[in-house]
C-alpha cells in the first residue's frame, strides 16, 4: 500500500506486472494538446516530472542517464558528426547533449508537439539552456514526413528520442521510417533509437534490430544503461551504422572534447556495447 | 493509483520518495523468525519474490543481475581465489555463482537466519542447486562473530551479501567489521560489499568507502549495475583489495572459464569499474 499521508503519481507497467510511484507535492501543468495529454508534477525528491498520456517521460533527478547514453556513444563512435537530426526529443535534453560537441555544425530537432518544448522551457530550463545556440534548429513537425524530405546522404546522425511505440510515436518503430532514415544518412552515418528495457521488451528490441538489418545497416548494437524512471529501471538505445562498424569511443578523443558527464565515459561506453540480449 | 483488479505488493522507499510495486497472485510463505519477518509471494510476471521486513530481497526474474555482479567481478579480479567467505546471502544465489569457478576450493556461507535458506530451497531451487557441492559449507551463525574467529590471512575473498544497513545487517556496515575482514584476508584478497544505489545512497557509499580506506585497503572501487527490484533500479557493489590494485577481468581467462552469464562479461566489468559517484 502507498502511504496515505503522501500524494503519489503512479505509472502502471501493465505488460510487466509492475508499477513505479513518486511522492508528489503538486501538479504544475496539465495540457491537452492535439496529440496527447501532458502533465508536469513537482515531486518531493526527484525534482520536476513530465508525464505524457500517463507515462513518465523524464524527471529532473535522473534524466542525465538517458540523455547522455542516447547521444554521446553515437557522437563519439562517429568519426566526425556534423549534421545531426533528432526526431522527438521535445524536452531538449538530447539537443543539449549533442550541442556540447563542438564539431557539430547543425542540430535539428523535429518534435511533433510544440507544447512539450514550451513546458520543458518552463519546468526543465537546464535542458533548454542551449536552445539559442546558433547551431540549433527547433521544428515542430511530423518526423515521419520530415525525414522523407531530407536529401539522400545529407545527415551524419539521426537520433530517435520518442515516447513508447504506441500513440503518435508508433510509426517511428516501423520499417518504412527506418528505411527513410537509412536513405537520409551519409555513408558511415549512425541511426540511434531509444529501444525500451532489455529485461522487459526483448521482442520489441528484436523487432527494432530486424528493421535496422532489413533497411541495410551494416552494424547494429544495443546499449544498456540504468534509467530509474522507466519501467524496470534498465533501459537501452539501439544503434545502426550505414557502412562500417560501431566502435567504442577513443578515450583520448573524449578527453580532448572537454565534455563533462555524470554517467557516460569511454569505459562505460564499451560496457554498454557489450550488453547481452 | 494501482488498479484494484490486481493484488499488489508495494515497497515504499521512504527516503527517496518513490515506491515499486509488483502484481502478485498469492502469498506462498510468511514466517516470523528470531531475526525478521520473511514473506514469499508468487508474482504475476516476475516469478517468486522474497521480502524481508517489507523490503524486496530478490525475484526469480531479475536476481541474475545482482548475483553475477556481486561475484564474478571480484573472482575474475583476484588472480587465484581459492577460499571464499559469504556473509549473509542466505538465498544461496551468491554461493551458486561462486561455485561456478572451478578454482574455488571452499566457499563458506554464514547466514544468520536459517529460514532464509530453507525458504530459498523451496521457492528458489535454481539458486540452491549447488548447495550439495562438496566445496560448499552452509553455516547459520552471526557473521560479525564468525569473522573474528577466522585466522589472519586465511581468506582470498569475502562477499557481504546483506540486507539494507538497518536491523540485523547494521553491524556489517560498521568500521569494526570491515577491519576484521581486512585482518582475515590474505595479501591480495578482495572484500566485496553490496552498497545500495549510486543515485539514492551516495552518502552511504561514501561511508562504506571510508571504512574500507581506514581499514587499510589499498584500492577501492564501486561498480554500478541495473537491478530492477531494488530502489531506483540502479545498484552497486563496492570492492576493496588488501595490497595491489583492482583490475578488470582478463577476457581470455573469462573465456577459458567456460562460465556462461546473462549480464556479466569482461567489457561490462570494465564499464562497471568506471562508475562515477
Amino acid at each position: 500500500m502507498l502511504p496515505a499521508n503522501e500524494k503519489w503519481f503512479t505509472e502502471v507497467h501493465q505488460d510487466a506486472g509492475s508499477a513505479w510511484s513518486l511522492a508528489i507535492e503538486t501538479r504544475l501543468a496539465h495540457e491537452v494538446t492535439d496529440y496527447q495529454t501532458i502533465e508536469v508534477y513537482q515531486t518531493r525528491d526527484w525534482g520536476n516530472l513530465m508525464v505524457i498520456d500517463g507515462f513518465v517521460m523524464l524527471s529532473t533527478r535522473d534524466n542525465f542517464l538517458y540523455h547522455e547514453m542516447l547521444t554521446h556513444p553515437a557522437l563519439f563512435s562517429h568519426p566526425d558528426p556534423k549534421r545531426v537530426l533528432i526526431i522527438g526529443g521535445g524536452d531538449c535534453g538530447t539537443l543539449s547533449e549533442v550541442l556540447r560537441h563542438q564539431g557539430v555544425e547543425r542540430c535539428t530537432q523535429v518534435e511533433i508537439d510544440e507544447q512539450v518544448t514550451r513546458l520543458a522551457e518552463k519546468f526543465f530550463p537546464e535542458l533548454c539552456a542551449r536552445n539559442d545556440d546558433p547551431r540549433a534548429e527547433l521544428l515542430f513537425d511530423d518526423g515521419l514526413a520530415h525525414i522523407k524530405n531530407q536529401p539522400e546522404g545529407s545527415l551524419d546522425l539521426i537520433i530517435v528520442d520518442s515516447t513508447d511505440p504506441i500513440g503518435p510515436a508508433e510509426g517511428l518503430f516501423g520499417p518504412g521510417f527506418v528505411k527513410d532514415c537509412y536513405r537520409a544518412l551519409a555513408e558511415g552515418g549512425i541511426f540511434v533509437q531509444q529501444s525500451e528495457s532489455p529485461l522487459l521488451h526483448k521482442d520489441l528490441i528484436a523487432g527494432i534490430r530486424d528493421n535496422m538489418g532489413q533497411a541495410g545497416f551494416s552494424d547494429i548494437k544495443t546499449l544498456g544503461f540504468p534509467q530509474p524512471c522507466y519501467p524496470s529501471g534498465w533501459w537501452s538505445a539501439s544503434q545502426a551504422r550505414k557502412g562500417g562498424t560501431i566502435e567504442a569511443a577513443d578515450p583520448a578523443r573524449f578527453e580532448a572534447s572537454g565534455i563533462e558527464t555524470r554517467y557516460y565515459n569511454p569505459e562505460v561506453h564499451r560496457g554498454a556495447l557489450s550488453t547481452q540480449l
